[in-house]
């Protein structure tokens, strides 16, 4: 049994308005849009909201008003992972909890890449599914504690 | 639409036969039996094996074998994801994917847990969302393409 | 005494918008705006004005426009202290002094907030006395080189 | 025989709407607005088009936004070169070719100025030659490749 | 309205009898017995006692003897900040809060100086503004819970 | 007055085996099985076991069954202590406190050796006395709390 | 002329039980028992034993027991060369000589196979050379010292 | 059989003096009077002398003089232990073995504790269980060779 | 409007009389004699000579020799960029200036290429434009100030 | 059955003319000449030839030279391993295989020795044999791909 | 010619008393009396005084005062040149040149000796030359402009 | 009483054909053929010889021969005691001692001349004191073992 009338916000990051157009080697070419609207209709019973900012303070304010609009954030920081404490300070701030997806496996790639600022004041990391870590994340938050899942 | 009559091989690393007894405020208090019992129940079309080992050879060697009975392994390496060259190897001998899965967010704890081994020879890497986090790695493997779950 | 007619801007980075209001434990629980107005009180014979912004962009614009309008600048730059040469390099393009404040003891938290971009060009540093490290920083602008202080 | 018709984009980045106005040490004190009068004069067969951004958000948009009316891009990405990953992504996102340019020789200056995050996703790169740097760049994008230049 | 009856003890380090006498560049050239007493005057409330001391123990037994007679400690650790633990261990043992003055601004010098032992056992750190770094550190210890200053 | 009863395990790792018949110059001459008889002839009110094992998952197995049998753990983990953070996890695990022997001087010899993954796990450690060290450990557990020995 | 009679051990550590089968990228596709089979036939004054071992605590136990047994070791060990101490320590208890072979460029792989534990207590290192390694190997120990070889 | 007429020298480094005192968290709270001399009555075949000095060159020089009075010394160098070379010249300059002791273990503490300047030029370290190192310091030098203790 | 009879020496360094006949991916594969032909032909105003030395004492001379006979020099110092003080000490010893020329990217190749001992004595670098760099260089040279270019 | 007619150069770098006069601990006592000798007897069918160089540009241009008149190089480059890209280089700009070769045990002596710029251009690298370790490499390349060797 | 009528201070740091009589494989065996004697008979002219503290802050002390006394300091720091920045400080802040001498070739022992905080402030290094090292230092104050010695 | 009938060379490395003509800041502006008449004049009984190479394999073989002809080699190896570990083994190979002289107080410096590889391999080394460091070397090579000097 699932929990009803959770409120999640998809956060993305900078470049990822790009997602499904180019680099596709990396981040995959299906379209954002189209996937989005299909985990809305396969998750109709919560909602899910969707944001994207490539100015890392944008995103700092967009977690800021989050707090008290939502039951938790799922956030593809994009490389602002590697190098924003203030992104960090804004997750550590609020009340909600925070799921860190990366569409690509950030281990394969660059080694900076390797550290996030954000993974240790998120509730967990779902990284290297593709778009599909949006769902798990998703996914991650209808845990019910009484049955498990 | 999920896929049918996916096999999957659950394998935990060394001390992971103590979870649900010690160390809960690390790992949690529920019992891995039970918890694996539900897992089944729910995804009832999903062929689900456990194993556990505290050898890193006995590892490698069931990593070896299930090459050619699974489609996939949820493997939780625990310590030896920090320090066992040995298990990627292994994972990168084989043609099916493995998905890491750890319980506890290790980017909150010592340091020398912040680098895996084994993340970039995985297909993906879930981290820090208790038992739940075997769940997220068996919905990653009901994937479908067509419809993208 | 005191100088006359200083005007001194304390500027704020991101997420002290939230100061007083989350992780008390951190920034204390004092309201920032009473404390704004109390300092004002305090210094009559000073102008003191305040700015916010979570932007790394928007800092830097603040204090290229602080330089013809200030005697000097109260920056607290958050996170920014740790990662953002560009305000660095703003600091070091103006002609005014800047005195870098931090209200937590920046060395009793996570290691990577030991390093700052700014202190070395800034005119001094006061690290650690809660809100009333703005007050010092006030205090270090009267100072009189006729007689000390 | 120079190639015709070349679309350019001069893009600076944070503090760099100071150049000519402050720390002439290292910057030099001529005029921007002048030189690059005088470059649009004397490369008048090319497009030259300028913007200059103290917002990394905003200079990531204005690459996104470049690559479909440029040819080239000529980046000065000031203090964003060492620190900001995302810059890097937005670069490597696109189809057209970026040159760096560095107006000091930033190898002469503070350590933490040696490392680039985007001169490996650069055509190439152009440091220490003042404000002449970018008409060596534009020159870079002016080779023909049947005459060598 | 400030705390009456303080006592404060000002505790300097190695080569601080030099102050005002030698390398005036980087410590100023005033007459430290001068500076102390016009504190003396200007916070005629408060009881400042001061000591110098080159020798490393020396000043870990001042330390310990203030604990029984002073509220506070202003230290100046000079060089014995970079490579004391000793003294940190004085300081933690301690009832009464220590605060670190550095009259010069130490991030403008040698990469060494840029760590303090002692630093997060301190209350604060007040780091650059000459001999009144000792002015602004009893500053800090007449702030009044009440009224906040 | 000693602790009567005691139960203790002595547990031995990789190529303790062989001590007493090879690197003496390292490990000393002495036949580890007449020391250890004589261990129990002079600690008589104690049990003493005592198990080695070369592989790193059996020694993990063997601290979580002493789990249940013995009062305290003697462990030289021999080079497993630089590269083993399973065996620091099963230490932690446990309920029973674990001490750290080695027999040689571990600061004398390779760097790698200078770093332990279980001191800090341990109640205390013993370095360096040769055989007698397992004396030593011995002596720390009967340690009587009303008269220190 | 060449030694009569040698004894030589070839000893493979984890995962090189899939030579030629899986990685053929990496470690080629020749079946290693045709190899050694060969390699028995043209070496035939000399003794070749072969084992292999995927747990780290086996291996040792195969060296422990050699020493008696053989005159030489061939060892690869594998993935435990980058990270077993152990394995240095029994190859270091033994009086014969050991040779590390390595099948693949171990330089040109990952970083972290750049360092071997065990190179510099073995005898000498050949790396490399594919399945050739073994080979050569073999003909280091048959060296004679009257008229080189 | 114990050995008689041993002479010992405990000897304290900085800070030791509050042993009992403060930071009972870290060192107990246990008169280090009382300790001492029920370790006299206890041991009282040994003579056993205590000497504690804050400063740095004190220890040294007593560590001279110890070379012609003593059998041995069982120092505790505080904070020492990781920052002077000099007192590591002391030890190695005379005849008589030093055993190192720690109250608490410092592996459990701030990293740079974790690094001793003396451990390798000592005979051996105890470090960790609190007062009771010093017994057991004291057991270690009353080892009698015929028959091990 | 370009300067007059400037004298220019274009210096090679190690491998690169290779360039045009190998590594071609890297190095290209124009014939460096007909690229300087054309050079010379393009800015016949100008003196451009060649020299190639594989011996970093023969660059090193080349440097001293230039001193006296051209405006400046243009140095592709291939590999000893890397390594070489001595070349460094060189082109800070004359008083002609520098130009750095790289004809790859050596940002997107191995990791010690990343640093030159010798940018930040050179006037300016020009990396990663394959044979135009040369040309590049030269057009650095042929700066008027009068009027930019 | 061997390969007939192959062409190899040894090639010495710095310091290796001495080989067998100096430090006879380190290199042995052997004749250079004298093996040498034995070794193009012994090898009868192979064209052997051999250089020494102690100039590191000499060493490339005799590495450039070896392209077009052998079929494989035996390379001991001395301390040129551990400091030279140059050589580096010109190995990876030649179509033939070049074998690295060091005669002691490289990883037995300083630090710096570990690292070798060339092993992973080469085809595989012998290190340790003494004298021998050129009669593996020649070895190393008659192997016949048909029979293994 | 020599300078007439110089005052020279030999200060020696810690364990420095012990010359001549421990670790004599280190610091030779011959007395520093009669050295020192034979200097003072052998360069008659120069007033030499020799002092020797084993306290950091006596140094510090001792470097004092030599400012209005001596025209130079020979300073051996002993192990404080490794660990001490007050005695860099104090040797900055006089106006006489410091030589630093070393009797032991320090780069031949442990890596932490390779470090000097007091190299670079004092006018020169004599290391290796044992004793005669003092002399050597000597020597170099004695230089006479006029006719280079 | 002075030895007799010594032979020194004095061997200068890359660069130093330029002093007193370059650089003098760094290394004085005396003509080292004036310097090397009068300290010939002034060490009439010594015989003195010169050699500069700017070639690192030249040194290399300076110092081979040297091994025959000299009592010592003075060596200012320039650039090359940082980068040249060909230099140290040909140091290390030759029997007669070798004296390490830099001009100029490399510590004063680069980081990078911080380190030099052939200081430990040298009998001792003279740093700072300009041209003198030569005739201090001299006198380093006529000490007398009877009476000291």
């Amino acid at each position: 049994m699932k929990n009803k009338n959770t409120r999640l916000l998809i956060l993305n990051g900078p470049n990822l308005n790009l997602i499904g157009k180019r680099e596709t080697a990396i981040y995959g070419n299906v379209s954002l849009n189209d996937y989005l609207n299909q985990l809305k209709t396969n998750y109709s019973s919560i909602l899910i909201d969707y944001q994207q900012f490539n100015l890392e303070g944008e995103l700092i304010q967009a977690i800021h008003q989050a707090n008290n609009t939502y039951d938790g954030i799922i956030l593809n920081p994009g490389a602002y992972a590697h190098t924003s404490i203030a992104l960090r300070d804004a997750i550590k701030a609020i009340d909600i909890p925070t799921v860190e997806v990366h569409i690509s496996n950030v281990f394969q790639r660059e080694s900076f890449r390797k550290h996030s600022y954000i993974s240790d004041v998120c509730k967990g990391c779902i990284i290297g599914f593709g778009l599909q870590g949006y769902r798990l994340a998703v996914e991650s938050f209808i845990y019910d504690k009484d049955c498990f899942f």
